[in-house]
């Protein structure tokens, strides 16, 4: 009894909780380390910040973008969010150019980046159920068009890596996250139709232990297994 | 007299039709062949059969999801026509993984084939023209954008064709259907000029009985030269 | 005082001068060109006139077709205009296939190129201002969103050079135009930039006395460095 009570609140305080901008700041951290590591990724930082910074940008809201697309929404979107914009402009300056490389070698130490890789995870969550819920308002029943809207909201990074890769001069057609999902991919693609069903009742979870029951199962997951994104 | 009272009465019971879901089934069966025609479709299909079912869905609703991106509408929607996609994964199933190939083997045996290319094409009329209807209603008196949205809607699958070998891996940019049109697309575009003028009263018919004449046409030609897609 | 009264004049006569067709057509001719300088892009006018008209539109419209795309407008807005596509159209025929190429052997003569070259500058300007009011009207007081859409409607023909080289069989991955970017662009850029803090009241100046000194400044440059386009 008193467990199911504690787990009750504490997934009614995980829906509360702001990911902005502690989480979000994990998240950005993450995805600009995962860019930086890319071969290639740091002659371009030299010869071109402004492709580098556009490529930062995709990493960190590459699921806004293609969602927006495949929504027909506005996909220049999130750049109109000013202090989440600052924010991760301020993460790839540090990651890429801090004095001395400090901000990389601190957050790339084994134990920093499983701490920061967990953290990353929890947004994961909102951005899966945004998506979700975003593709329930405008198409009520269709199961298959909110998976898709979830997965790509929650993934779109790695979806859209062919044409994240194009603006760094690299294009490498014979792979994509379609022919060869990564494991962040198909775990966001398992969250997607968890969260489809729950919304649409399938699924006879209340959506704030779902939630919890999924960031637990990721993080978990991630940190266990130190998959690096 | 007689003979054009027949006429009238068969373009009638054309227009009123319904493509679902015999003659849509058609095309998607043909579509999907086309696919797996493809070299290095049926390796796809083992690895990745999600590359696979997407490759497909791009076979079948290519039109679609393009004139959707040329109107800014959702490229998503045709995912959230539950039975249309149904149906058509459906297809897409039984070509490729029918046990002993059974599916495959029949339709593409040369007089069923024939029978199911013919089929396909009175689906094309009806995308034609729900293209060319679907730009008037948008920009009144654009002939150009009414040809163009009535063009893309009826061979989308093969206007987007570098985007749909992508999917699978594939990347040939040397050639698309805008350098060296196919058959199918240039009667496509034929038909949507025709429709255009129509709509716009240029062309003093009817409107069913274009589209008699108009299906009458393709599908003789398509039976005739047994052109493949 | 007497100066500045001129100047005060020139700039209302030039924020009231009709860019179409004289201006505009100075646009075209120099952007067909520029077209058809590309290495390989005759053989394209050959074989397949389509491609190259295709090419033509996006060389001469890429940036109202980029800046639509970005904020989820339709793409194909551009062929709705009539005079307009039928003015880039018949640039088109002329620059490729006038007889004995005596449009093109014209046109390209250094002076009359260097005074195409100057007035096809003067569009930038409307282009650029024309993509920030867009964008001020759909998202209020976001800077980035501004100068992204002032940026594409400005520059936007070589922002998608590697899709409008897909059109003709070309693909060149291992650049772009972020990460190398023209002169062109750069400059496109300083002004969207000009022209957003001028919108949102950052820079105090006159909105027209900004058109004036942007002008005039695209303009010098571009005569005076004969950069081609």
């Amino acid at each position: 009894m008193e467990l199911l009570g504690m787990f009750d609140e504490l997934s009614h305080g995980l829906a509360d909780l702001p990911m902005f901008p502690y989480f979000e700041m994990a998240h950005y951290i993450v995805s600009v380390m995962a860019l930086r590591e890319q071969p290639g990724a740091l002659e371009v930082s030299r010869v071109s910040p402004l492709a580098c910074w556009f490529s930062s940008m995709l990493y960190c809201f590459g699921g806004s973008v293609l969602s927006g697309i495949m929504l027909a929404e506005p996909p220049v979107a999130p750049l109109s969010n000013g202090p989440v914009i600052l924010l991760a402009s301020l993460v790839w300056y540090l990651v890429f150019y801090s004095p001395m490389d400090m901000v990389y070698s601190c957050t790339a130490l084994p134990p920093i980046r499983v701490v920061l890789s967990g953290l990353k995870e929890v947004t994961r969550t909102g951005k899966v159920l945004g998506g979700v819920t975003m593709a329930h308002n405008k198409y009520k029943d269709s199961l298959l068009v909110m998976i898709a809207i979830g997965w790509a909201r929650g993934a779109g990074g790695g979806l859209i890596s062919n044409f994240e890769q194009l603006v760094r001069g690299v294009w490498k057609p014979e792979t994509n996250e379609l022919l060869k999902m990564s494991y962040p991919t198909k775990i966001t693609l398992l969250g997607a139709v968890l969260f489809t069903l729950q919304q649409t009742h399938y699924l006879p979870l209340q959506r704030h232990h779902l939630m919890l029951l999924y960031t637990l199962f990721i993080v978990v997951n991630k940190v266990g297994i130190r998959h690096s994104v």
